[in-house]
């Protein structure tokens, strides 16, 4: 990923800039996430840092699986995706690298990519051993600026993954929780995250109970709490304000949602929540996906 | 605005990278704005991306229109802004382009760029019908990513905003609330928003109460809820730490703020609370601005 | 800092962009971030704008201090740093830029680059008095918009310091709060800040109390509220999940953090709450830095 210029036949140049996106719990209230910039900057001039979400809830390995999942995708090919929820820093937990076909990501090896693993199918993932790249002397307590942001920076600037250390296979994953089948009837799901809007986003998708996303689905019921939801709607305005609803989001997963309000206030739940799925006399798929 | 390239003697070159800036109301929290910069980024590699909020109020068009009013014309000729506020999405509200002399605007038309409208002489409005634009499969949850940022995106990288469709003259828009007069002494007004500090901004403006803002204004009164003000002051840091007064904002509103203080905090209001403003012995400005 | 071509053998030419950081108390739910941005790409097409923090506590020098201090470091060479903390805008207090041997910093001449007068040698600080670089008219509510921002973009630009206004030697500085001896064997120190994961940074640095941040300490308590902490870890994922501990932080200072967990929120204690080190048999370091 050097800088490539592409001289048009006008004659105008146009930069490809190397782009590094950040995906972390630090947060926006403390002076981390900027010093990780400036450490990018330095060892790559005119690298493009985005911002993809500084807001992973602190520690939460899951919730920092389930964001960059959501966006990786999205970006232009050679594109660095530092991704650091690291409750482990400090610790033995390996520094990883992972190729895929169009993007590299950079993570401690706690199973942050496991969505990326699951969605990609060709897959390299180094365990970077090349001390040299990073950032001296190394804390501790702050691997995001020591170690994670001079890796991204190198890669970005066009050094090849396979300098910073050996490929190996037992890199840590996990599955993100399913729904899981009671009865023929009856599938058990959760709350995975609340979004921005109190959108309650749950672990069920299409290919866990196609029939409820056919055009003509069976009667169902959700049950969250004492709530019972019956409506499936196709965007978040149908119903009258404050109706609460189940709708197939852009994240692929069912949400639990309301008219120009939050469903997660208006039910008072969250996080975690358990969350029934009744679908009369059509038996719910089977949890293999 | 495709990039140019300017040579100076020097033979150094400048790129005028295209700017897109976002306000939306999308928040920090998740994978929603990094999702279309990855997006933008795609199409048009070299964009400057620049953040102007995130944090617009959920489903809260009025506050989106304050917000990219106050912002949108500090930016060069060319940039174009993306305006996301968007209660309505997945219905039949339409996704227009607004061309200013200097700018463009990519926005649902629901009224978000009311205010914008209200301060630009020469404008063309445009239905957005051109969907090979858009991110294919369209969903029904996620307009910013799947036509706001492409459009926006296409646009700054040079295509004509003819391109995309049809001129209309039926858009949107609404008029911010305005204070209204209740008798010859006295006005009503509400708080639009309250600030970072803590600032209650009014909708009452110079040209409502022209003799408030003048070097000697005649004796007043702000009355909030059981609260009366009668100190203008010219900045923040007048009067004794906690006080509470009038002042000209920068957003060119009536503010009530307290020094070194969140005003909200010390009268216990917010957004939407009723103002009085009485002047005594000289009329308020009749309500036609 | 004009922006400088470098055209390698390879005959690509990698063009290195003035940055320009921002570190305000400006918060992200309004439009006065996105404004100065537009500032300043108006006048310096091309820059790079990186926000370090935009959360400082408001009207906080001291916070401003403390971000500015543990970022502007990292970032390469010929950076501008925009500090904007700035509790007297409008007043009488002087805009200055002062430039380091690597950096230039502009900020309100009231203290909040005093731990960058405490870490640089060599310093030049200039009194800013030449009005035609600001935007015009001056208000005096949001000198982030019409002054700092202008100032820092003509820096990025190219300009001259010296350009700006006459050096002065009387500018605004503070020590940071530093421990105190009570007696031969005890400290009594403060907290500085709570981080956005709990971790409660205190002003005791490793020079402040040698005998503590050797390899093999002598017994110590570290006293805060009710609670006694005896424990010393050199990672955040040490002991058990919630126990509490003293660690030497990322930015130098002794930190009460607790494992996978907020110490702030297990303590119930927060910024300011005093904190008193006991270190038995092995005296305390003398005040003096």
């Amino acid at each position: 990923m050097p800088e490539k210029i592409l001289v048009s036949a006008a004659g105008k140049s146009l930069a490809h800039r190397p782009i590094v996106t950040l995906t972390t719990d630090f947060g926006l209230n403390d002076h981390f996430v900027g010093t990780i910039k400036g450490v990018i900057l330095d060892i790559v001039p005119g690298v493009e840092i985005v911002d993809i979400c500084h807001s992973v809830q602190a520690f939460d390995v899951l919730d920092g699986a389930l964001t960059i999942a959501q966006a990786y995708s999205y970006f232009p090919n050679g594109t660095v995706h530092l991704v650091v929820v690291d409750p482990g820093v400090g610790t033995a937990r390996r520094p990883i690298i992972v190729t895929s076909e169009r993007h590299h990501f950079v993570a401690p090896d706690n199973g942050v990519l496991s969505l990326v693993y699951a969605r990609e199918e060709r897959l390299h993932v180094r365990h970077v051993t090349a001390e040299h790249y990073y950032l001296q002397p190394v804390s501790n307590t702050f691997h995001g600026r020591d170690i994670f942001a001079p890796i991204g920076a190198y890669l970005a600037k066009g050094v090849d993954a396979e300098k910073f250390g050996e490929e190996i296979t037992d890199f840590v994953r996990f599955n993100a929780p399913k729904p899981k089948p009671v009865d023929g009837n009856t599938i058990r799901a959760v709350i995975l995250k609340v979004d921005r809007f109190g959108n309650l986003v749950t672990n069920v998708t299409p290919q866990d109970v196609p029939a409820l996303f056919q055009p003509q689905p069976p009667p169902f019921k959700i049950l969250i709490g004492k709530r019972e939801i019956t409506e499936l709607h196709t965007n978040y305005a149908q119903g009258v304000p404050g109706s609460i609803f189940g709708i197939l989001g852009s994240m692929g997963y069912l949400e639990i949602a309301a008219n120009r309000g939050s469903a997660a206030q208006l039910l008072g739940t969250g996080k975690g929540t358990e969350v029934s799925l009744v679908i009369e006399g059509a038996a719910a798929a089977s949890n293999g996906k």
